[in-house]
């Protein structure tokens, strides 16, 4: 079914991030894969669990993708390119680096809040991944941090932070946001938004803006 | 053998921390355990596993533990009861909340890079404990938050810190620490205490701190 109008990213759901995986049969698989690896963990997840969740029989699995691993990669990488663009959008869309590294907390945290479960398989499965997966992933990874340790740095020549040290702040930052991924309750009072916008605000003043 | 003296809990190894488990084939079946927890999950090991990594027979083991989720949740106790007391400790040893909270900060960040693996078990492995073992732990973990969201309440009310949302900011700060565990790297040239003591004046610039 072709879809009317594309949500912006800060309103995508897990399922739309997926949209783009074709045939039906790979999101299918995939979507049941991602459900399997986040209660039971990649290693405990067979690809009889996957293809039984997936409604699908076991060898039609193969058809589609050679391993289980295949999935797990496929996953890893679409949550790591989705976190990658919405920090570089939010950096983009800033007139300086107080804006941009608010923008970064706020869309970072609510991206993790939004999309827990493919959150915490990405984080907490890298040690599934082949070496040449990981690697792919891994250079994602120093892309995203290295966007954010710029604008922090930028803001911190600039005088509009107070940074003592600029690596450290970067990991406290990252960090607040994808430990959301680890405890955020989807059914709880407190939504995405609110919960990020608390957050940027707390990572303003960790910084020492202005 | 006996020990000739007690290491200060910020110098506490994870075998320090199971030191106290008797006898010494619990204690070794116990260090199997969390191994292979961290590095398979906890749903993909078996109880052979834990009994072949710590060098005794599959009978051995359940001379010791009626199952595997009776040792994750020893390993998990542990862990909790740990961190819980680095909390209070930390909260006790201060003069005031700006001094508390920085204690805090420092000592929960460097609890969980010197004990990453046991406290990534504890962390990512909750789902796998009986309803009554999570209710234990779960008390455990409510009495932690709600000791340093006391803590940062007490500053805030005293003019010390500047908290618009103070359930918020105690979720901040604690995430910071614990996700430690998921990204530091034991063999890096940052030490546990170097970084704790940066993440520690982070937190109390994200308080508004005066």
């Amino acid at each position: 079914m072709p879809r009317a109008t594309v949500p912006r990213s800060g309103e995508q759901t897990t399922d739309d991030l997926l949209a783009g995986v074709q045939p039906a049969a790979s999101r299918r698989l995939l979507r049941a894969a991602l459900d399997s690896f986040s209660s039971r963990g990649y290693h405990a997840t067979t690809t009889r669990d996957i293809s039984v969740g997936s409604g699908m029989s076991p060898a039609a699995l193969y058809v589609h993708y050679p391993s289980k691993e295949a999935l797990l990669f496929q996953l890893s990488h679409i949550a790591h390119e989705s976190a990658l663009k919405v920090v570089l959008d939010a950096i983009a869309s800033a007139a300086d680096p107080v804006g941009g590294v608010h923008a970064v907390a706020l869309e970072f945290t609510a991206w993790h809040a939004r999309h827990q479960t493919l959150a915490r398989v990405a984080q907490y499965e890298l040690a599934g991944l082949s070496p040449e997966h990981y690697e792919i992933v891994a250079a994602l990874r120093r892309q995203l941090e290295q966007a954010v340790r710029a604008e922090i740095q930028r803001g911190a020549k600039a005088g509009m932070f107070t940074v003592p040290d600029v690596r450290a702040a970067t990991l406290a930052l990252l960090s607040m946001g994808i430990d959301v991924a680890r405890w955020f309750n989807p059914d709880g009072r407190v939504r995405p938004q609110s919960l990020a916008t608390g957050y940027a605000a707390l990572a303003l003043r960790m910084l020492g803006a202005k």
